[in-house]
């Protein structure tokens, strides 16, 4: 049985609320503690538009946290084990963020907006908390503060279409993460070719939140031709496409994780010179080979699917655990992905999954799923 | 219309989850990236409960940030302005937080389990990140974790009389805010007096999670005499008593406050020899009054309610917000409570709150309202 959502002060509002009622959302999470669509009432159609039209998701909750002043680029730096000498105004860049003991505590697209203003466009934890406290203790002169920022994603293959005729040609020149300040008529916004599927497109980083609507309605008009309709980040896709979640497939207060384990390790750069949270414990991690490493599943049937966290089993023992499942539609079947022992990380290996009191067979593949 | 909440993999569950599906939860919030049930289909008789008998509330949500090792008190101290040189083992105290800039970030109750463990028993805002980076970053020895600790409440005047017939007489000789570790047969647990209400109560953390259905079970059969049935953290009785609320009365994120404003004053330690995070600012903060203070307010009619923060105007002109609304059954009328310019913070004053295209009439009053 479905169950309602409270709509309280508690919770934030995006500034696309009211819009995303007006098309029909029918279903919310909370993120970054914003309301956020998950569904309009046909999940087919929205997977559909994804992979082979145009959708639009109101991503406001992927907030901003920003860092402005002359030390800006020293914490930046000192924040991700990832390398930011060649940062580039402009280029986006995937960071993933650890804690003082090299666990994950968020991965953000970092946005150089110029030398000494920088977002992060963080998943589901306070970075602004964290981030302010490091910069203060270390007595650096920095600015930390949640912009007016509200990401509107268009995804899937006619994204470039529906951005070209509201901004021109221009935006086919962006590279993957590139993106631009720039307005349509009287609307601020940075756009970025960026966006949290593999089917390409672009967010509108809407910089004037009282425009929530406005933006809304030329996006939907300007994409009525290509067939745009509304739809949010979507689970199957990500599944498919090996796409990290913070929060769902790793979080610090109930299954941590490293970045080695989650793939990462090569955006831990351990050279001379370069300190970051975390160094000494990374260094550590990266002298040995990751005890765990991410892996799909493809599940046997269509169980009930859990809605959380479940261990995966080799002859009854605990081996790894599947963070999430949903039904892929081009593979027909159900798939999930989690973390394994790195030595039983087998290809076609036969393992089994918890659903409460039954055990259901699945099989280990690599990530991201190979489609047909 | 009301809308469905996403049960999904990036939403923790509570430790009673499915005992709160079981006593019929309807409706769910998200506090600490965890499912909090917001009511079970029958606002009057959780109100009822409260005022006159006992009720039960799952608050497994109100997590814990603990400290543990030897620089935990240092630490503890070095986080709040309020003096703890004379805190307890066994007695909480109710200690705001704030950022380096003197804003509230969240406003836990302190629970000191031993001289090197501690609890923070938090509101909504990730807590542990923060108090990690400024550990480690002063070189202290101190670890952060949440413990395995879900706080299930029992609030009203027939609470003691359920508290007693489980774990016996010795709970009503508990002060207000003081706790004790226990256990009810096989289950363990830190028993509390305290509650987010000022109806009286206790708070039951359990730290054994997978015996959450267990204690759930137990509280609802040994509160059967005394007419107990589940309920949840109640808006219209927090705005009655003017408990505040972070996340929605303050978010460091959208509408910051600070412990003057907030009236935690009396909280705030400058004496010699006492340093902590935002010291200095707290200091220029305390050298002025408060811009804004506190206030009460009626409205005129039964609106439509927000939902979230409006502004609140006199003669055209904004002088402060309301956070919440609610109607309040003992006053038999609408109230809320926010933030004014201290110098209009009068008694009675007539004043309009912007609630979309409408400006309805409201009078303000002191905090807490007085009740008949």
């Amino acid at each position: 049985m479905p169950h309602q959502i409270a709509i309280g002060p508690n919770l934030r509002k995006s500034a696309y609320f009211e819009a995303t009622l007006r098309a029909g959302g029918k279903s919310f999470s909370v993120y970054n503690h914003m309301l956020i669509p998950s569904h309009f009432g046909d999940p087919e159609a929205e997977y559909d538009r994804l992979l082979n039209g145009v959708v639009m998701w109101d991503v406001a909750a992927q907030r901003q946290v920003e860092l402005a002043g002359p030390d800006t680029g020293r914490l930046a730096q000192y924040l991700t084990p990832r390398d930011l000498s060649k940062a580039c105004i402009g280029q986006g860049r995937y960071v993933p963020l650890c804690d003082h003991d090299g666990w994950l505590i968020n991965d953000p697209v970092l946005l150089k907006l110029s030398e000494d203003r920088y977002w992060l466009s963080v998943a589901d934890s306070d970075i602004h908390l964290w981030a302010a406290a490091i910069g203060r203790e270390r007595g650096w002169n920095v600015q930390i503060r949640e912009p007016d920022a509200s990401p509107l994603a268009i995804q899937g293959p006619r994204a470039g279409d529906v951005a070209e005729s509201l901004f021109g040609s221009w935006v086919r020149d962006l590279t993957y993460f590139g993106f631009a300040e720039t307005r349509l008529d009287d609307i601020p916004l940075v756009l970025a070719r960026s966006g949290w599927s593999k089917q390409g497109g672009y967010e509108l980083y809407l910089t004037d939140s009282s425009k929530g609507d406005a933006l809304w309605d030329r996006v939907a008009q300007a994409g009525e031709p290509f067939g745009i309709g509304p739809g949010a980040p979507n689970d199957s896709e990500r599944l498919e496409s090996g796409l990290i979640s913070y929060g769902a497939d790793m979080r610090w207060q109930t299954h941590k994780a490293t970045p080695f384990e989650m793939g990462l390790g090569a955006m831990v750069n351990l050279g001379a010179g370069h300190d970051f949270v975390g160094r000494a414990a990374l260094q550590r991690l990266a002298d040995a080979l990751p005890a765990r490493v991410r892996i799909g599943v493809f599940l046997d049937g269509q169980p009930p699917l859990p809605g959380h966290s479940v261990d995966m089993l080799k002859d009854g023992a605990t081996i790894g655990h599947v963070s999430e499942f949903a039904y892929s539609p081009r593979l027909r079947r159900m798939i999930g992905v989690g973390l394994v022992q790195a030595s039983l990380a087998q290809d076609g290996l036969a393992v089994h999954i918890a659903l409460g009191q039954d055990k259901v067979g699945a099989q280990l593949t690599p990530l991201p799923f190979s489609m047909p």
